[in-house]
């Protein structure tokens, strides 16, 4: 039989916690010393749960919160007003926000519409990922107007490499193209466990809108 | 050999576009009128990936969007000033901002002051969810408290389910307890598909904090 190695402290289970969590520490101080670098990253939210917008509102406050300005374009979206949108409305001083497109596309059922529409959208993103005062661009719902083919992804991706320097660019929305998560720095799923609506629960606001 | 039907509008791209989004939305339109129910949900942001936190502050600025007022309580984190709490401290009249905790447990190496703490936290938490001015509570990397035992989980659920109606509830972490899940209303698990921090690039303002 193999012997096992006893712990100093086995006996002690808050000196084998404290322990533990020492080891814990060690780990993570060398991975965040290991990291150094500053640069504009480039975050992509996608899956079928939620939280792909509310994750990147939720860096803009922080951003804001870091006295950074920050640029918003909401892409197909659009027939109402979100809370997110009569919130973030409110400093137009910091926060430069636009609404592009006439409702989801399933609304909308005029491909050519949807074209011209993501376009005019495109050229307003551009404009933010231009300006060198702007720190942090959220381009919410782009994902899907990549993935329906009214922006050419190649396009879009050469327009957020050539950014300001030092700029995060926030991309959120389902279906996101493979281009976009081979070109991102940092990807996550939003995956779909369960949600309300499944159990007939409505959209409600300041959850879903 | 079967003969398959020809739609038709098969030879026209457009039109089989407009078929297809028409069938979407009929789709969808269905299963919203079916979603009627209105009431106070809990959801649960999980998992290892980027966005679980940032996607509650997210609703914390939808919710004010709709005029509501929130509780937010920060479990664990503590010892720096995050953008998130920089920014909603703005708004004391609509945001009650708690930070709890003397830094993540892996600083602390003592599971007896970080018991202590999350009680307070708890206790600070009660109120908000015993307050009917307020209409979403987010309990921030609560998950991580009852991962660790800090918190019975019993106990904080039994808390959320008696609290004031139609009150939306967010708790965040990785590692939610089986017992969460199974009392949530919408659950999404944040997978990581790449970080930023795996290329060697640091944690940065707007972004991580």
């Amino acid at each position: 039989m193999k012997p096992t190695a006893t712990p100093v402290a086995e006996s002690d289970p808050e000196a084998r916690h404290a322990a533990r969590m020492q080891r814990k520490k060690a780990l993570i101080d060398e991975k965040i010393d290991a990291a150094r670098m500053e640069r504009g990253v480039l975050l992509v939210n996608t899956g079928n749960g939620k939280g792909k917008s509310s994750s990147g509102f939720g860096m803009v406050a922080r951003a804001l919160g870091h006295g950074m300005k920050v640029g918003v374009v909401q892409f197909i979206k659009g027939h109402t007003e979100t809370g997110e949108e009569a919130f973030f409305r409110r400093f137009p001083d910091e926060v430069s926000f636009h609404v592009m497109g006439e409702g989801f596309t399933w609304d909308t059922q005029d491909k050519a519409r949807d074209i011209a529409t993501a376009e005019a959208g495109w050229q307003q993103a551009r404009a933010l990922l231009n300006d060198p005062a702007i720190g942090l661009v959220l381009l919410d719902e782009l994902n899907i107007a990549l993935k329906h083919h009214y922006l050419d992804v190649h396009k879009v991706l050469a327009d957020i490499a050539a950014r300001t320097p030092r700029q995060h660019v926030i991309v959120t929305g389902r279906s996101a193209l493979p281009e976009m998560i081979e070109a991102a720095d940092t990807v996550t799923d939003m995956t779909l466990i369960k949600h309300a609506f499944q159990a007939g629960i409505k959209a409600q606001p300041g959850v879903e809108f």
